[in-house]
């Protein structure tokens, strides 16, 4: 008996390793597609897509996966499985059970209509007419809200919003996360009042300098070097590319990301690089010992974005990661930037201002931008709002959170591609992974000494092995919600990044 | 009955189509690993093409799909079916007998084994050492020999070779291919002969300007515009990238060239954009209606190879088209070439002179480059030498017909990555490619007047237009022996393609 279910679980595992792989080769044609394709193939490439969303679906639901899994779960040795194997089988199970439920037309319409509602986004932001992104973005939000309505069941969550925070957050709804985003807003308020007050805050407001584009691509690689992230190597498993909107994609030996570089705002191509090689490093740094497991790949994206935030904001906007960088930063920029001081560089890297881009936020602001898109996701799938509505509700919460007015749609509602492309239930990740990123800094300090002279020395290695060893490593062995307390000992919990900010901004702006 | 025989040929279609979307993802995937890839990211490659090709292989020799071309094969009405239909379903059924007898451990077996031989290849070739290429070449090679024992026998092909040849020039064999390469290279022979004793000869030697890689980018670019490969307008399909050895690849609105730019050698970058596009063109010009149907490819790579010579050689090197280019490439590298005449540069890209590497071969000896392959790729798989004698039988042939001695087996038996690359039977395309391309030229000045006046003018237009219309749009809609004849109106004959050389030579070296 012990021998059988040993036989089935390692056939199922090897099932599973196709299905990964197959996912891996979806990852580098949307790579592709955002980077590399010829505008002409769009029509060919959505095919391509839903094939390939068609075949995972097919995979994932096979019979032969069926029965499997219900060999091993009826299986009376099934308790003797250690650890590992049974966090895998536990994945592969909620996988099953919520792709059957899926029908194969369903996911495959949706995956299309992804590729042609970006496509949409691109015209309509390049002519600010929400009218040109309206009837796809329409038929994919109907498409996602039967997706949504299906995984309700399955996931047996309360509402079909938190099935698809599910699929990001695995264990986490709208309850926890409005409890720790009032927190969270409430903090940032807080900090915001006493920062504008300052009476230092109106002069400290310094110009940036053009560098050219080619300089900025030197600058990139500085950064991902120093960092620890490989992409120029003969043995390199990463690349940088260009894209407007950047984003991090790969498996374990193959991780890419992506940036853009505006001559007229080089700190811009800096933060996203910073982000991006967060995200590049956890992905590497996942026990090969998992690799085409389902535990080898992320716990979540909430924890995604803890390791990009991370490394952006807590170490990349640190005076002490660039004590050690600005000197080489200036080098390759001679003699653009050798007035500048290393105070008026982080002063600004660090502007905290208001503004309508969420990618350009600050630090402290980021958050409100993501807490207005939870809301408005939130009350799109709970029907309170339809998406005619959509400009109009965002202009209101920008005003009222932010103090903005938004002038047309492309600077407001279409500035981002995730609900273009699908992802629903995403946003809440990145002011979760502030948070989680809080939290961790926190228990990074009390377990490596002196980590801000390291910084200081550009000596990261302690720093990034310890993230390796207690957060990366793990993959999705854990739950997100046993990982944070794993590391932290706590549970979700915004004070700490609410701390850091405020400490941090203290010393910045002397209130 | 009738309505049955149409029911099931739309079904068969239909799971056809899945097939060619995986392949053109496949594509995709290929090309990423040649350009782009990171170098870490080899053996998750080798998984993700294995897999492809595992599930290509699963689509094709589906039960449904032989149980759709029993009905079809099998029904009454077969011979009602139109041209068109009838021979998407030949080209389904052929594949169909070919895949089911190749077991899918093999397919994918054999897929992975490329991969890692490519891989072996590449650091062979860097190292100049063949032994560290031999172990990986011969499980390649010992599995391709088992592929085609089994295709021999579905093709009834009178050999193993014979079948790996039906892959890439149907209908042709090595009793056809060896008769029109002797008529070749006593052609060529005598030509060169010629050409040796010219007085003109050994004067005619011009030496190369240097040009930056910047500036040999934008060399690509006019020169893919100048044929109408458009890689460059907001809806364009295709792009040019880097690789050592240039290929296209690609299917309709997505087809993309690379090559190599060397700063001491521009006249081999003009001439792989020359040849890739004429590739391009081939591919984006099959009837659109076609696209995901069998008939929607090329006929053949002897074909394939047809138009990327004839774009090449018969139009670009000859002296009308540069009369119109040579002015704007000049313009791009000015002053590097301000004092270079027509004429110097017509000697520069057609300089006779027999060489080691391939790719750099003048028009003239490239044949027999061809020839040498031939005549190795026939006796490795006639048993008539083993993988260990390749080196020295190669070195021994470039003694013989070219009159070379090989120093390192990179320059001799490594140079191509074809064989590692598991294209076996391939090789031959290239001079049948020739071949036809005379064929095809001889048929072009026939039937549209003023051919070379209107290349001196630069407007290539009308014959674009023929060669889509009568050679590209036909895509596998006839076998290439068919098409040859519809074309040329005679069976494949090498005389046009020599007469070609000789009258051209002729003039240039005025013997």
């Amino acid at each position: 008996m012990l021998k059988s279910i040993n036989l089935s679980y390692k056939k199922l595992l090897n099932k599973t390793k196709d299905l990964i792989i197959l996912q891996t080769v979806q990852s580098i044609i949307q790579w592709d597609m955002e980077t590399m394709m010829p505008p002409k193939a769009v029509e060919q490439r959505s095919y391509q897509l839903a094939l390939l969303s068609r075949m995972e679906h097919k995979i994932s639901t096979s019979p032969e996966m069926g029965r499997l899994i219900n060999e091993i779960k009826s299986n009376a040795n099934y308790e003797i499985l250690d650890q590992i194997k049974k966090r895998n089988f536990q994945l592969i199970k909620k996988n099953y059970e919520e792709q059957t439920q899926l029908p194969e037309n369903l996911v495959s319409e949706t995956t299309r209509q992804q590729v042609l509602t970006v496509n949409s986004w691109k015209k309509a932001k390049a002519s600010k007419d929400y009218s040109r992104l309206k009837p796809d973005l329409d038929k994919l939000i109907d498409l996602n809200k039967k997706v949504a309505e299906i995984l309700m069941k399955v996931k047996k969550t309360s509402t079909p919003y938190n099935a698809l925070i599910d699929n990001y957050e695995p264990k986490t709804n709208t309850q926890t996360i409005s409890k720790v985003f009032a927190q969270l807003q409430s903090g940032i308020k807080k900090l915001l009042i006493k920062i504008q007050d300052c009476p230092g805050y109106k002069n400290k407001q310094i110009s940036k300098i053009q560098i050219p584009v080619e300089k900025q691509r030197k600058i990139a690689q500085l950064i991902a070097k120093s960092l620890g992230y490989d992409v120029v190597s003969t043995n390199s498993g990463g690349r940088i590319d260009e894209t407007e909107h950047p984003f991090t994609t790969g498996y374990y030996d193959d991780v890419r990301i992506t940036t853009h570089f505006h001559p007229n705002n080089y700190i811009s191509a800096i933060l996203s690089v910073l982000h991006e090689t967060g995200h590049a490093l956890y992905e590497q740094n996942i026990n090969q010992e998992w690799k085409y497991q389902p535990i080898g790949s992320i716990s979540s994206y909430g924890f995604h974005e803890s390791q990009s935030r991370l490394y952006e904001n807590i170490i990349g906007r640190s005076q002490e990661f660039w004590n050690h960088l600005l000197p080489r930063l200036k080098k390759i920029t001679s003699p653009l930037l050798d007035d500048l001081s290393l105070d008026q560089f982080l002063i600004l890297i660090n502007q905290v201002k208001p503004s309508k881009i969420r990618i350009e936020a600050d630090e402290v602001t980021y958050n409100l931008h993501i807490i207005i898109r939870y809301q408005i996701e939130k009350a799109l799938f709970e029907n309170e709002i339809d998406v005619s509505e959509l400009p109009e509700v965002w202009n209101q919460k920008y005003e009222d959170l932010l103090g903005l007015k938004i002038e047309n749609d492309s600077e407001g509602i279409m500035q981002d591609t995730h609900w273009a492309s699908g992802y629903y239930g995403y946003f809440p990740s990145y002011a979760i992974g502030n948070v989680y990123s809080g939290q961790i800094f926190q228990a990074l300090n009390l377990n490596v000494g002196k980590v801000k002279a390291q910084i200081k020395e550009g000596k990261l290695k302690e720093v990034n092995l310890w993230l390796k060893q207690n957060v990366h490593y793990f993959g999705s062995l854990y739950e997100p919600n046993e990982l944070i307390e794993k590391i932290s000992g706590e549970k979700i919990n915004a004070q700490p990044y609410i701390k850091y900010l405020q400490e941090k901004y203290k010393k910045l702006y002397c209130f």
